[in-house]
């Protein structure tokens, strides 16, 4: 299997970027990573890393396409298709496009997200059916688990039937990738009983239990208290709802890790107490890392594409392309695309 | 200043209303409390406090009303309002009459949403130029400040000109309860840009800039990472969005203390030091409990109502009472009266 990695993208470009692809490589042994960025900062990064990200076969498995042109920040989605004498020469559409070629199975940028669907909904293409990705991650949850929830902000203003697609993309996600074999999709609503909450999603429940839904368990309802309590494979909503959820949810827990931090140097016990409870909170922070969960999916593409958080480091870039690795592996965007079929037809 | 309290309410009924009346008694001088509810189980709950509680001119403070029946669970806003025999002989109908009829300055109630707002709606009445009130509540933010958020679920499928109506009583809430002058109100959205997102926030955003206002600094979009930075006063968003929002914040904090907990349980050494960190974690906790938030303000009502979360122990009931005794105090209703006739001319 063979990644294409946008080097430049993200607030640290190439520093978290080519370490994150050599923890990932040290991970996952029949990985094969293309980097596309600038070849002399790529190579320096390279030659900086410690010995032990050294060994083995890691260098043989890593490609450097040189593609210097780093999008610029403030660039707009539709600028960037206007414009492909700017986008064309950029590390990202080189990515992309050797996807397109053949020459990789999928893209992992931590470049702005508009600016990434823009053009892999134009290089890639959409599975039939889908006129735009819906974006998904997985958020944490009680026991094991873990759930999907969409869609995270390219879509909003979305209509009854929408939530229907995301409720089939996010099911065949959990089945591809975590191997549920009937996950339990729900919609989120403001309350749990049918015919209250927003027209859209009353609508949409309608649809839903209408139809026979082999490939998945629909839930009904769900607020937002039971996001975490592992009842639920698959959380759907509009994009606007989805993205506020995330965000306000990674803000309140950098929040809480920092007055959590505060509390211990109150006093001379507390301070001391921090100094023996080291490993209890760092092994707490390293649960509720928003790297540990990051990568989030572009789903509705031909191929597979992650979006890395901006902000990442190096261990949060190597999660975004582990996240890309088992996409892959479990042939997520053909069952996708065999689902909405389903779907379409059913 | 007096306040009708619904006794029945709430997971624990007069287990912690009556205890948390006497608390807010202890900390509010002025402060007193007609309580509705079965009269013999309020007198037994006032006979078992500790001593402590029941010091000072407090009894002279509470006087008991009886209004045993405490309303269904289970029973629909709209069935409370089609059988007033039902509902009228309730201890929330009775608190609420108590209000209408001067004997109190508002109302505090651990029932159900739904209902509270039904009958508070018809028995108090709105504000001109409002037809269904706002929930808002505070949420914590850097430094030492809140943040309003409104609507938390009232309304869903809002209208723009919705939209302009929160940002008016929200910063209203900010000025007449914390004395800000000129409150910072920003609309929730995915982005930071303008002409981005959602179509009613787009044009809600247009609304805001298109008129002064004097009496707040609007400052345009925020994202979900924004509500707990400390930049704004007043966020503003559907009813769908700002319910999804805290409770899934909400039980985040819940999920993040249970594994902060276990953490602590892994080995000796973590647990020696969570016995040297008891009092910061219990700081800790404190500050995070959404009782310290607890009391959701029901606004646009021509008086103060305040719904306290149906879980809330006697602690967090007693916080639901000080903020109905802060909005009072503040004048709340008539301030929100003026701004929104002076919203409506302008």
């Amino acid at each position: 299997m063979r990644l294409a990695v946008d080097a430049m993208g993200g607030d640290f470009g190439p520093r978290a970027t080519v370490r994150g692809s050599i923890e990932a490589l040290a991970a996952l042994p029949e990985l094969e990573v293309l980097l596309y960025g600038a070849r002399d900062q790529l190579e320096a990064q390279l030659g900086s890393l410690p010995r032990s990200c050294r060994n083995a076969d890691i260098p043989e498995r890593v490609t450097i396409v040189d593609a210097p042109l780093r999008l610029p920040d403030t660039l707009s989605p539709s600028r960037a298709l206007r414009l492909p004498s700017l986008s064309s020469g950029s590390s990202l559409h080189a990515a992309l496009q050797a996807v397109v070629d053949g020459r990789a199975d999928g893209c992992v940028s931590a470049g702005a997200t508009g600016v990434l669907m823009a053009l892999a909904r134009q290089q890639l293409g959409m599975i039939a059916g889908l006129s735009r990705p819906a974006i998904s991650t997985a958020i944490p949850a009680r026991g094991p688990g873990r759930c999907y929830l969409l869609d995270l902000g390219a879509n909003v203003d979305t209509r009854p039937t929408h939530l229907l697609q995301f409720a089939r993309i996010g099911a065949e996600m959990a089945r591809a990738v975590d191997g549920v074999a009937c996950p339990r999709v729900a919609l989120l609503n403001v309350a749990v009983e049918p015919g209250r909450g927003e027209r859209r999603i009353r609508e949409a429940d309608e649809l839903l239990r209408r139809q026979h839904h082999a490939a998945f368990d629909y839930r009904g309802f769900v607020e937002g208290d039971g996001l975490f309590g592992g009842a639920i494979d698959v959380a759907v909503c509009d994009g606007m709802v989805g993205n506020i959820a995330l965000k306000s949810g990674e803000a309140l827990i950098e929040l809480l890790v920092e007055r959590l931090s505060a509390c211990f140097q109150h006093s001379w016990r507390s301070r001391l107490a921090s100094l023996l409870a080291r490993p209890a909170l760092s092994r707490f922070r390293r649960e509720f890392d928003p790297v540990r969960y990051n990568g989030a999916s572009l789903l509705g593409l031909q191929r597979t594409v992650v979006k890395s958080h901006g902000s990442a480091d190096a261990h949060g870039f190597g999660w975004a392309i582990r996240r890309a690795h088992h996409e892959i592996a479990g042939q997520l965007s053909a069952g996708l695309a065999a689902a909405l079929a389903t779907g379409a037809a059913g």
